[in-house]
């Protein structure tokens, strides 16, 4: 059975992900990094459920806290303020964190050759990323053949991304046909009890369930 | 004055590196990276010495100890033994790193973006690199693409490889020629007090000071 590293958040969109890969009959191991985001503790607390609900053992936890220092983002950095949600807004907003999905995947790809997986499934989504262009598949493309240079002439390694061209509405549908755990996903951006319902990956959530006519299983 | 962020381990070939981005006319930030590798104390001292010649104020230190879980060469496992250098092997060593310089550059470029930096400097070495697959300039090319993909619009970086195609003989001397404090840097993989002399590091080092007929200044 092929192996498949998966990088689980906690979010939705990750979750679907996780799902699918499954789905596509791969042996998974989960892949968890904390870079120091405001909701890193309900973001784990998510992905030991999810990782739970897969049965999958091959867990592990990255330490990138180095965001934290080296600061640019609403995610990383306190002192500076989750804006409201403006989904209409061209600009790459201030929840961006610099090249982010590529330290990301570059911790990926040295977990998988070193295990001698073949697959890092992201759960990347270029429509709803908020314009982040570390989440494009165009980025993708280029990173993979990046990792096919710089590591062993003997190891192969794919980024796939299932999400990356669908819309929230399709991922809640996909993830619904795929039965996949989403009451155990957690997309806020702020680190309370309950979702906040005004920050962009709220409203992004909020919206797509709103149009594939779901309730989501984590409002109350 | 346009700034660089110069990747310097300690080592002799990162010193040189961080002496030709001064010559180009940079303003320096120096990124030290602690990826759980047997030496980090040793690396570290020559580190802070080394910023202390360069008289460098923006260093930052950051944390990839996430490799000793990975595990997988003998710089990052205890359990694996460091051999004994064969510089004539064409296998790539038990010390190669998985994919460990994307990772490197992957948090090299998150800071560069973050202080609008437009260069980093690497003091990778394509000749004397033990045949580490992400010591090639052809990865480096393709990893400076995949930044200008996966960055900001109005975010520019380029990979600098000063030493790319030189020998350590040509090193050894560039770095004298440009009063590079070498006497300041550590190469070998062991934590010891002195050089092993033994490992691939040292023998490379050895060789390249003798064919310069310089005498090496760590030598006692």
């Amino acid at each position: 059975m092929k192996k498949a590293i998966v990088l689980l958040s906690g979010g939705m969109d990750s979750c679907v992900t996780a799902s699918c890969a499954k789905a596509d009959g791969f042996n998974l191991s989960f892949l968890h990094i904390n870079y120091g985001q405001l909701t890193e503790s309900r973001e784990l607390k998510s992905f030991g459920l999810i990782a739970d609900f897969f049965n999958v053992k091959n867990k592990m936890i990255i330490n990138m806290k180095y965001f934290s220092k080296i600061g640019g983002s609403c995610l990383t950095d306190s002192n500076i303020n989750v804006p409201e949600a403006n989904l209409d807004s061209k600009e790459i907003p201030i929840s961006y964190v610099p090249f982010r999905n590529a330290n990301i995947l570059a911790a990926a790809t040295s977990w998988a050759e070193t295990i001698d997986a073949s697959r890092i499934y992201i759960g990347a989504v270029e429509e709803d990323s908020s314009g982040y262009p570390d989440c494009r598949r165009s980025f993708y493309d280029l990173f993979e053949k990046t990792i096919n240079e710089g590591t062993k002439p003997t190891t192969s390694i794919k980024i796939i991304s299932p999400l990356i061209y669908l819309s929230k509405k399709e991922i809640v549908l996909k993830g619904i046909s795929l039965n996949s755990p989403l009451e155990l996903t957690w997309s806020c951006y702020k680190n309370e009890e309950n979702p906040c319902k005004k920050c962009d990956s709220c409203l992004l959530r909020e919206r797509g369930f709103k149009q594939a006519h779901v309730k989501d299983p984590i409002l109350t």
